[in-house]
């Protein structure tokens, strides 16, 4: 199993090793997510499976026998977009191991008592469009034709546009949603992004919850003026501002921290100044914030702190929400199945939270859904060194081959 | 006057009226440059000048009888080049009165003892490429080729490679180069960029020197993450370490002038932020800093103060020098008819500094050389909202044209 893992983890992700200094790119929608696509599709009909592609671009594998032709499937799944110099392990962890499962069911020869889907998402990362999990949010009908064409990539390429170069006809895209008796269930498999697992001498984690973000944009208007000969206490500048906000916003966040039972992270993640010149004191600032926590009163009360701090200027500023997900909590069932999962496997269960958003979200909207945290170095992700094992990716593969060995077709 | 210039700044900018939403956009080396050059050149063979264009693209336009010919110039001149957003009298103000002069000395029907030439310096501002003042610099024989092929646009275009695109060939670039013996001296006018003058209840400025820049790029490296996952505590966020790094140089600044005599200003004037997605702790910031004083000492000592403030941070972080130019005095005797032109014009002067570096600047370490100031509407410049009053304008015509017509051809 090590073998075929190492082998069909660097296939999904398209080269030949997996150490790259720049990471991977397959933002959403390109040329590079679709090579991976192609990658994907064609190890699952290695496996026997069957694919097909919905109108939102995700693909479908499934395994079923003859009888079961028409039966809710159980389906496992994740993504294979990354992030700008991303790794090679977000979402194409959970991909891998879920085929990894279905090669194990094949050379155990286990035919399991209901119909199994692999789910290939398009699109989970919000870096090229501010949208993140597009393509689950499609199979769950969450997804409007309004927001294709008010969705923009840094270039002003909308979703409609960027869908329509993908080779899909976005004008179907109601078509994706499926029907809720079309699954018994969803289980994602994803690196944990973060070190509590190994913190806690654990093997895996199952998550119970998923922290959904608020997302802002804070507009700062100074004013532009000569570097030169605009003396220091005459100016207005949007960016000596904008930095106060950025230190604000991580000191708060670190004192929300303090108080609270549940954690509750910051981020000033993203800057745009103009004009950006040399010779120019910056006029307009641009911030993004994300907020995440388990508890939307911990995310409430980050964003009201930023309201309160930035009434308090005498600085043009406006406030843009552009994302304010309630957080998800999973089907307590499933997570009980999941921690269960120690005594059939082994491996020692952490119980936590989800710190970040993940296909599964959409799913658990509309099915019994559960997430499986495997380990990665030193919490690394959205970053060139990512890594996972192949002795996690292995513990992945038999995580969910015992859950699926274990679950009924009710 | 006033119709025939109101007339002339709307030629020289390309436009049916001044007020630009955008401002302009006239960057160094682009068709947008190109055809402000046509309208300057236009303009200047209306007046009877005789035009040519450098190997660097500076629009040289003279004025002369045939008995001048080959005799040392008096030489006036700015550029019509802008920053982004820019607005349409920096720059354009300096070419406009002079051309304004010379239509006045025709006007009135005047022969200079002495060749006059208007220059159109090309690439003056800073905005597209590091390296302000290109085509001054070429004319002193300050621009290497070696700089040709090192500097950069943000697409990473050379500066060679800008001007082929412009139709110049830069192998001939040493050609620009004029004799010292070509000109008696130049005199540039400018819009104030500040609002010193108004402020002292004058109507003109005449500087003593120009407050040249040491420009800094400060590289942050922190480490990428995701931002749901890393708590606040283990965070290496490259933006809040540049936050601390824009405060401080604001308030430093401020610091260095409470006991100073020459004033000094530092912008954190630029940022780029990587990977700069929503979801992704910024792993990596740039900042530029811009430095200016005509105090080389004042500089220096704000140079000095980054030094330590960076030398106490635990993120690993480099400085590099992108310019470190010394402040440049100009000619003195100049500067005192400058300052004179008071009882010949009636305008009352102010002697003051230069925050901004000028094409003057390059120009003095050749031949005497002038800078008369006159004000702009609040001080605001590199805005689309900058400003000069068509009066102002006028006046600029008087200063100059007083200054020509008691001006010996020695």
């Amino acid at each position: 199993m090590q073998n075929w893992l190492n082998e069909k983890l660097l296939e999904l992700n398209v080269t030949d090793k997996m150490n790259q200094p720049e990471g991977f790119n397959r933002l959403s929608f390109t040329k590079e997510e679709e090579t991976a696509h192609e990658a994907f599709r064609k190890n699952a009909e290695e496996l026997g499976m069957t694919c097909r592609t919905d109108s939102a671009g995700n693909i479908i594998a499934r395994l079923e026998t003859k009888e079961q032709q028409g039966e809710p499937a159980r389906a496992l799944g994740s993504h294979l977009d990354t992030v700008k110099n991303g790794g090679g392990y977000d979402g194409t962890a959970g991909v891998l191991c879920a085929l990894g499962a279905v090669k194990k069911l094949q050379d155990e020869n286990i035919t399991l008592p209901f119909p199994l889907e692999v789910i290939c998402f398009i699109s989970e990362e919000s870096s090229r469009f501010t949208m993140s999990t597009v393509g689950s949010k499609a199979m769950t009908g969450k997804l409007t034709k309004h927001q294709l064409d008010n969705i923009k990539d840094e270039n002003g390429i909308t979703l409609r546009q960027a869908m329509e170069a993908f080779g899909l006809n976005p004008e179907n895209i109601q078509k994706a949603e499926r029907d809720e008796k079309d699954l018994l269930s969803f289980t994602e498999l994803h690196i944990e992004q973060g070190t509590r697992i190994e913190d806690a001498g654990c093997s895996y984690g199952a998550a119970a919850a998923i922290a959904c973000p608020i997302r802002l944009h804070v507009h700062i208007h100074g004013k532009a003026g000569h570097t030169g000969t605009t003396p220091m206490d005459k100016r207005q500048d949007a960016l000596v501002q904008a930095a106060e906000l950025v230190t604000f916003v991580h000191e708060a966040a670190l004192k929300l921290n303090e108080n609270d039972d549940y954690p509750l992270v910051a981020t000033a993640s993203t800057i745009e100044a103009r004009p950006n010149a040399m010779n120019v004191i910056p006029g307009y600032v641009k911030i993004g914030i994300d907020i995440r926590s388990v508890s939307d009163e911990q995310k409430n009360k980050m964003e009201e702190a930023i309201d309160t701090y930035l009434a308090g200027w005498t600085t043009a500023v406006e406030k843009e929400v552009i994302v304010r997900n309630d957080s998800v909590f999973l089907d307590q069932e499933m997570y009980g199945k999941l921690k269960e999962l120690e005594t059939t496997t082994g491996l020692k269960a952490l119980p936590m939270e989800s710190g970040a958003g993940h296909d599964v979200m959409n799913m658990q909207e509309k099915w019994p859904s559960g997430l499986i945290f495997i380990p990665c170095e030193d919490g690394l992700s959205h970053h060139p060194e990512e890594h996972a094992s192949i002795k996690d990716l292995e513990n992945g593969v038999e995580l969910l081959y015992a859950y699926l060995t274990t679950a009924d077709s009710r």
